[in-house]
């Protein structure tokens, strides 16, 4: 098949080009050799510019050129992307940086940002004639992809490791999708996965092996780009676990620039737990990466052995950018200040980023009279457990007004 | 103050006329007054129409001519309404019925229905000069009050009756809302709100009292005459609880037919659980509401004291309407249905409009060459714990390819 504004896909490791016959990764480098899309972008500009944008629908097919997938397809209805944006001079201050911006990533179909990349896998599986789409995952892959395949009428089946909690399995299987709890840890789920993968020649939607996945990652960059326009703040913020997320959208971005919609770039400020860091740390040292034990409440971004940290390394390296380590507690406190200084409530790996930016500026890396957009990845309401760790206890009272009256005292309410 | 599209406020039960000085119930009815805001449709129609709206962003302040908030006021920025509808063919052949649309209105900022209404709270309490805006509630209100109090910098308190679940409290504190658990019932946390509100004169949100915030639920109506135009459906179907949802919505739509914007007027379905269904029963009698207590799986419908019935009632008359009870069971069973066949996870009482529908086309009350708008009113992940009853079990296996296959041939997966 061919799609027009598609030239190769490229090999990350070795540069070996191939056509859009191949699936997933390098027949060289193997499961290392993830595969880069790469597109005409003279060819791209005739079409996608302002003119074009202006009359399109507000969702992330608007930028179909960019986007991996052939003309006659028939599109998901579910309405996804184009997420808002939101000013937040009260934040801006209280971490003290001239502008600040946050994108709402969780208003998506399934409340999270991995909806971008579950509504190209679950296209192109259609393309493929595949009946059956899998990945291995607990969190916001899997629900979207559940939730995506709905919508088709495919059917999905997700592997999750034993200890998956109960909240999570449910909006799996809301979505009708058939979970295989894996007697054993991430990494065994994912092997077998794969495995099942190969066997039954299921459409696999692994983001770490599946070059089209990243592709509709790169719709939030796109967005950030025409929606910030000549607004384009100093820095973009994103939260990194697997490394795939941020590399998407710096390359989205970068793509908004090379057809002309934008005239400025940012920079890239990546931000990891400080208990799963591997990335970070390969960044600094400009070595390969070490696989490592991975320990925090943001569970979307808790991955010790990532598979797309070349991607993202390069991706910050290519922006000019930076990468910053966040504590636990820095994640709750960041949960509490987007909640309640910009009302939006974000799930931890989501807010990590808030918390990186404030860290960043402390540190002296991002600058007073810099701008920064932030993008929130996921909805708190995915994972509530951990928010009543950040939220607080509610004021336990009878129904007497001397007794309410004597609290609202003391808490300067009166 | 005036608001110069508004020409009276008047009692629903003694039709006494207010001006907009009144902020909440009629002197003479006292809390059975509830006010009803009347505009002048010629006035509003120079200014909103369809030219016009389509110049206008798409959130539900497009029809500013309809709510009752003056010209000057700071909006809040939160992006409020313009929620998706879905055309679904697969429930349609399901429930065997001509066509039927989803509108999601779980895609609102805090995932329910009721930021249309609190995002009026908020404007209107600032409008008077309030600081704190409060009200009592365990469910949607309150999480959307105190989202958009953060939104906007309104102190928001709220009181929520002992036994309010952990989950619910969690959403409430993360925005910085000062909750107040009261040792008692809903009834005793409900009066104990009010008393507080008149002794140190807090904006009262509860839109059983306060007639500004049925407006803002009127924009669902609004956006659902405007998204179907000329494909008005026969029915549109809401979930009841306290009556002015459906009460606002149908006056919406009534409105956007009275300035021109549809030609065509649909029947509305009103849907209760059959545990707590004493709006379907003063309909079906036309005899004055019976309290009773209250007992089903959707929270956010579970009311056996509604404030609004004579609105609700009023509007289904009004349409040529019916009203129908649902059981628990089809609750869960429609909660399945939106997710597997229309990829939408709706909370128990968002669904129960679906499972009302479902019933109403089994009776003949709706018919298969008809078509329906279904409004899912919240999001299934503010209530994970319910949606487990319907989802079923994931598969527990240890990772072996023979076990899987198994296992995939009993379930034909192969």
């Amino acid at each position: 098949m061919t799609i027009k504004h598609i030239t190769r896909l490229r090999c990350v490791k070795c540069y070996k080009n191939y056509t859009l016959e191949q699936q997933y990764t390098c027949l060289v480098c193997g499961l290392e050799g993830i595969l880069d899309i790469e597109y005409d972008y003279e060819l791209v500009r005739k079409t996608l510019n302002k003119t074009s944008l202006a009359e399109r629908e507000l969702n992330h097919w608007r930028y179909r050129e960019l986007l991996p997938i052939s003309e006659s397809v028939v599109l998901p209805y579910l309405q996804v992307g184009w997420t808002p944006v939101y000013q937040s001079s009260k934040v801006a201050q209280i971490i003290d940086i001239k502008d600040i911006y946050i994108k709402d990533d969780g208003r998506n179909p399934t409340a999270s940002f991995k909806d971008r990349a579950s509504s190209v896998g679950v296209v192109k599986a259609i393309e493929q004639g595949a009946k059956i789409i899998a990945c291995a995952s607990t969190g916001n892959a899997a629900s979207s992809l559940a939730g995506f395949s709905a919508a088709v009428g495919l059917k999905s089946i997700i592997f999750v490791p034993e200890r998956a909690p109960e909240p999570k399995i449910t909006q799996l299987l809301i979505f009708g999708a058939t979970v295989i709890r894996v007697q054993g840890s991430y990494e065994d789920a994912w092997w077998f996965c794969q495995k099942a993968c190969e066997r039954w020649g299921w459409y696999n939607r692994n983001a770490a092996v599946n070059p089209y996945l990243v592709e509709g990652k790169k719709s939030a960059g796109l967005e950030i780009a025409e929606q910030m326009a000549d607004k384009m703040p100093d820095w973009v913020v994103f939260s990194v676990g697997d490394g795939c997320t941020i590399a998407g959208a710096w390359k989205g971005i970068l793509e908004m620039y090379k057809i002309g919609i934008i005239s400025r770039l940012p920079r890239i400020l990546g931000v990891q737990a400080i208990g799963a860091s591997p990335i970070v740390k390969a960044f600094r040292s400009q070595t390969d990466l070490v696989i490592s034990d991975a320990q925090t409440i943001a569970d979307s971004i808790c991955v010790g052995e990532p598979r797309n940290w070349r991607k993202a390394v390069k991706a910050i390296q290519d922006s000019n950018g930076e990468m910053i380590e966040v504590t636990d507690e820095e994640i709750l406190e960041a949960m509490r200040l987007a909640a309640r200084s910009a009302a939006v409530f974000g799930e931890p790996a989501g807010v990590a980023a808030l918390a990186g930016l404030k860290r960043a500026r402390e540190a002296g890396i991002v600058r007073a009279k810099e701008s920064a957009l932030v993008a929130i990845t996921g909805n708190g309401l995915k994972d509530v457990q951990t928010a009543r760790q950040a939220a607080g206890s509610p004021i336990s009272l009878e129904p007497n007004m001397d007794k309410l009256e004597k609290i609202l005292d003391e808490q300067h309410l009166l």
